[in-house]
C-alpha cells in the first residue's frame, strides 16, 4: 500500500462473458489536487456488487455505462484527508460511488458522498453490507415493493449473497416464513442455522425443483428475484394469486449478453404485482432503513457476515465471485487500513 | 332458431392451434328444468373474446379450464323465461357465464348472473362490448393499475380490438396522449380518424419499430398490454423509468403452446410496474364503472363498434378472427332474436 500514488482500474475493453483483469488498465496517477467545495477522500473499503458488472456492460441500463478509459464505478467507505467544503471535514468517514482507486474526490454537488454518523459501533465492511446499500436495497425491495404480510411465504434467490441474506431475515423478524435459494449445502446450512431460514433449497442438486415444492407448500406470496433465468420461472409457477415480484437483480443473465428472458404468464394468471427497482429509489428514506438495520444489527437479530478481499489490485479478479457461487454474504475489497 | 331443444358446444378436444370446430360436439338436449332458486334463461347475445381460448387448454390459468365434455364456458346476455328465485324475474336481462347454449340455468350462488338495468339506451351488444365486461377490462385495467397522468403518453397494443379500442378512448378523455397498435392500414385509419388516437402503428408494415420510435417521441408512461412476444419487447424499449404495465393478455401466445416469454430486464432497469390483471378482480366496482362507460357512450365521447355474428352454431369458426386479425372492435354471436 503506498500513499503517494493514487492507483485506479479504468476500464479499458467491456467484457464478454467473465470479467478479465485485462478488461481493465491499472494506471498510477497523482493524487489529485482538490478545489473550492471539494474534498479528498482515501478509499477504505470498496463494496463488489453484481451491478458493477451492468455498468461495464453498455447494456440498456438504469445508469450511463462507465466509458472506455473511465475510472470504473464503484461504491465504497473512505475518509476524508484534506477539505475545502464546509460539509466534510478531515476525519470524517463518508460513503457513496468512489470509484475503484485509491483516492477520490467528493464534491457538494453530483459527486456528493454521505457522511457516515461519529461513532457508530458497526464495521466498516457492514457499513457497506447490511447497515449499507446493500441492506437498504433488501429492506425497501422487501417492505415496500413486497408488502409481506405475517404468515405468509417470502422467497428470495442468491439468499446466501448479501442481499438475499437481509432479506431472509427480515423477512423472518416480519413474522414470514423465510424460504431461500442458495448453490450447495454448506450455504444452504448456513441460511437455515446461522440465519434462521424456515427452509433452503439447493440449485446445484438435480432435485432443486422438488425442492422447491416441498419448501413451498403455501405457495409463494413474495417473491425477491435476484437471479432471474429457470430458477426465476420455477418459482415463479410457485407464486400464489396477487402475490408479489420485487425484481432486484438477474444476475444469471449479466454474463451472457443476452436478453434476459422469461415466461410473463403467471404474471397475468395469477395476477402477479412484478415491480423493478434499483436502491437509489428510495434515496430519501435512506436514514430510517439504515437506523433500523443497525438496531437489529446491534440486537443480534439481523445477523451479516462480509467477506473482505485484501487489496485494490484484486478487485476485477474478485468481483467474479459474485457470478460464480463462490461468495457468502457482502464481497468488499480491503484498499487501506482505516487508521 | 328452435325454441324446443337446447344446442350446446361441448368441448370434444383440447385445440392444438387454431380452434376448429372438429374440437366440439354440437349437440341438442331438452331445454332444462329449473328447480327452487333457479331462473331459466334464454341466451340472445353471446360474447367472444381472447380468454375463450385459454379456458378450451390446460395451460395454467385463472380459472379451471373448461373439462372435456363440458359446455363451453363464455359470456353472454340472456332473458330470463322462467324463474323460481326471487332473484330474477321473467322478462328480466341478464348478463353472465351463460355457456355457448340456447339456454342457460342461472341461481343465487356460484351461477348467479347480473340483472341489467331496465330500460337502459344501450343495444344489447354494446352491453357485452364497451359497457360490459369488455369495457370494464379497459377501464380497470388502465385506471386502477395504469394510473394515467395527464400529458403522459398511453399506449395500447390489439388497439382495434374490443379492450384496446375502449383503452385509448379514455385515454384521451383523461388528457394523455393515445398511441394504438394494429394490423392494417384500415385499422390505423379507423383509430385515429374515428377514435381519436393521436397516432397510430401499423404491425403489418415492416417498419413498424420505426413507427413505434415516432409515435412515442416522450417514450410510453402506461403501456396496456394484449399481445406479448415482439410487440411487447419493442415497446417495453420505450418504455419510462417507473412507467406502468397493465397485462391484459398476450394473445399472441395463446395458440402456440410455447411459454410466453418475454425480456424482463427493462423491468428492472426502467423500474417498470408490471401487473397481470383479469376483471373479475375489480368485481366489486362494477356498477360505478359501467356508469361511467354509459355515460361516456350516451354522450357520444366513448365510440363503440360490435361485429355481430348470426348464429350459434358460428361460435367456433367466429372466435378465431380475433386471433387472425380479422376483427374490429366488440365481437358477438346472436343466438336468438331479443322479443
Amino acid at each position: 500500500m503506498r500513499n503517494d500514488v493514487n492507483r485506479q482500474f479504468r476500464l479499458k475493453t467491456r467484457p464478454t462473458g467473465r470479467i478479465e483483469t485485462g478488461n481493465f488498465d491499472f494506471v498510477e496517477n497523482p493524487i489529485p489536487e482538490i478545489g473550492a467545495g471539494q474534498a479528498l477522500v482515501r478509499v477504505l473499503y470498496l463494496s463488489l456488487d453484481p451491478t458493477n458488472r451492468i455498468w461495464m456492460s453498455d447494456m440498456d441500463q438504469y445508469m450511463p455505462p462507465v466509458e472506455i478509459g473511465a475510472v470504473m464505478r464503484g461504491g465504497g467507505i473512505g475518509r476524508v484527508v484534506k477539505s475545502n467544503s464546509s460539509r466534510y471535514k478531515e476525519g470524517d468517514l463518508v460513503s457513496g460511488l468512489t470509484g475503484w482507486q485509491d483516492y477520490c474526490v467528493a464534491d457538494e454537488g453530483e459527486n456528493a458522498m454521505g457522511v457516515l454518523p461519529a461513532g457508530l459501533p458497526i464495521p466498516l465492511p457492514t457499513m457497506l453490507g447490511a447497515c449499507g446499500m446493500t441492506g437498504l436495497t433488501a429492506y425497501f425491495g422487501l417492505l415496500e415493493l413486497g408488502k409481506p404480510q405475517p404468515g405468509e411465504t417470502v422467497l428470495v434467490s442468491a439468499a446466501a449473497g448479501a442481499v438475499g441474506s437481509v432479506v431472509g431475515q427480515i423477512a423472518k423478524i416480519k413474522g414470514c416464513r423465510a424460504v431461500g435459494i442458495a448453490g450447495g449445502a454448506d450455504k444452504c446450512r448456513h441460511l437455515i442455522e446461522d440465519l434462521g431460514f424456515d427452509a433452503a433449497v439447493d440449485y446445484k442438486r438435480a432435485d432443486w425443483r422438488d425442492q422447491l415444492i416441498e419448501a413451498t407448500p403455501d405457495g409463494v406470496d413474495v417473491n425477491f428475484e435476484n437471479v432471474g433465468g429457470e430458477i426465476m420461472e420455477a418459482v415463479m409457477m410457485r407464486m400464489n394469486l396477487f402475490s408479489r415480484m420485487p425484481l432486484c437483480g438477474m444476475i444469471s443473465g449479466y454474463n451472457t449478453g443476452e436478453p434476459m428472458r422469461g415466461d410473463f404468464s403467471p404474471i397475468l394468471m395469477r395476477r402477479i404485482n412484478v415491480r423493478g427497482f434499483i436502491i437509489l429509489d428510495f434515496m430519501e428514506k435512506y436514514a430510517e432503513g439504515t437506523i433500523q438495520l443497525a438496531t437489529w444489527v446491534a440486537e443480534g437479530r439481523l445477523k451479516h457476515r462480509e467477506t473482505v478481499v485484501e487489496g485494490l489490485e484484486n478487485a476485477p479478479v474478485a468481483v467474479n465471485r459474485l457470478f460464480d457461487g463462490g461468495n457468502l454474504g457482502k464481497l468488499v475489497v480491503k484498499v487501506a487500513d482505516p487508521v
